[in-house]
């Protein structure tokens, strides 16, 4: 074919690196593996150093470029930061040459995208919250949008303790978004990984009004036209392969990976060191 | 004076380092404070990697002594693990030949020593209660002790979100503690250095016949006969001296420490490379 612009290649078996600082991150993967079922996937758990919530941006981003080190190594096409937090850190489009998505950016857009009045909410970690990355990215696409923020710090660990569906939960649920009730609100934004895990509580109390957001969901939505697909004839038939690589052995994680991906797509965990 | 033994030094004014994972260990530290009012301190936050709980052995063993080392540099005369966590990991009674205290033993004999019963209770993080340090502890000084442990993940964020008085902490520690109510238990163990700020809330769930046990207060117990003490001719008029550090800024350290120590102690908080 002759043409003056450079080709783009039109496979890449190379796989997608996710990483996160643990868990959470999980809710992402499973999102991009329904969106694209014939990838393989790098998934990297910063587990020895989890959670990102509380620690300063400074760390957040020491470690978040550690993890995307290490996930270059591993030769991917793609880096996805399926954290919350450590998005909040991450403002380049490139690392190593290797494009990256986060997950604020497409978070925002498919708020602002699904939400009829632009009354929009955001909660998330006490990191995603004092950073206000997701307030401007809202802001910068639209300022006239009405953005209203709670950060939720004990969401993370009733995830990771599986009290999910507990009326305990419910209770804790309510008393961090009762404020944001109060706020005329179409749309919210899950701006933490794990909390897509507590949709069903988020839901109830902000009633069926409100669409909630994954961000996971919005990756997908985002890195879709741009993702050079992997060749279908070389796809395992055994389904998609997800390595799973942790920096420290967590017993959590394979509790709540059946829980978030099923129960067989774990098969084993690597333990790697950054 | 004559004497064929080697004679112990008389005064010693070099300060006493502590460290925890992050915040808990200033409950270790008040009650030094109290136990040793002429005594310095140093006191270290392990914040960018806080918590150790739901971290596997070896890296909270990694992470421990680290800190120890950390501490050794800032040229202290003992060495106490203020982390019920850390304490499982590090089993030496001297590290670069300064005596080391764990809140295990301590706390452990203690309660063996308070129980009329010897039917004692154990609460700890995921970490402490799966490696079995205290019951360890517990069984070596009396194999006929009964012992009930339960592990309760969510009281650490519960504490460092400020809730301890809060109704919904009430209900969750009544939900972990509710197996412990059917053991007739006379002593119960704070096998965290959180705990303690929850000490209304437990002692509300178990009754009045039963006796917590504040590590800390273990610790100093057993210290005591063994410090060289500082020199009073050469002690700040102005108070204990305590230097606070920590791996990370963490707004809920300062906010905490208030709640713990008092108002005026923390003037200001170094931070450090480990």
């Amino acid at each position: 074919m002759a043409c003056g612009s450079p080709t783009l290649p039109q496979v890449d078996n190379r796989p997608i690196g996710v990483f996160d600082s643990g868990i959470g991150g999980l809710t992402v993967l499973r999102a991009l593996l329904r969106a694209f079922p014939k990838e393989s996937f790098v998934y990297l758990g910063d587990t020895a150093r989890l959670p990102y919530g509380p620690k300063s941006p400074q760390t957040i981003r020491k470690y978040s470029e550690q993890n995307l080190e290490f996930l270059c190594r591993q030769n991917v096409k793609s880096l996805v930061v399926a954290c919350g937090s450590a998005s909040t850190q991450i403002l380049e489009s490139e690392f190593r040459g290797i494009p990256v998505y986060t997950v604020i950016g497409p978070g925002a857009a498919q708020a602002l995208k699904k939400s009829q009045t632009q009354r929009i909410g955001i909660l998330g970690t006490r990191a995603t919250i004092s950073s206000e990355a997701y307030l401007l990215a809202l802001k910068s696409r639209n300022p006239l949008a009405h953005v209203a923020s709670v950060a939720c710090p004990l969401f993370v660990p009733l995830v990771e303790e599986g009290w999910e569906l507990d009326p305990l939960t419910n209770l804790i649920v309510y008393r961090y978004l009762a404020p944001l009730t109060q706020e005329n609100l179409d749309t919210l934004i899950l701006g933490c990984t794990h909390y897509p895990l507590l949709a069903q509580a988020i839901g109830r109390v902000m009633g069926p009004q409100v669409t909630l957001i994954d961000t996971g969901e919005s990756v997908a939505e985002q890195m879709a036209p741009h993702l050079v697909p992997a060749s279908p004839a070389d796809m395992d038939p055994s389904g998609p392969q997800v390595r799973f690589c942790v920096t420290d052995a967590c017993s959590q994680f394979q509790f709540l990976a059946e829980r978030i991906l099923g129960p067989n797509l774990l098969q084993s965990l690597d333990l790697v060191v950054l």
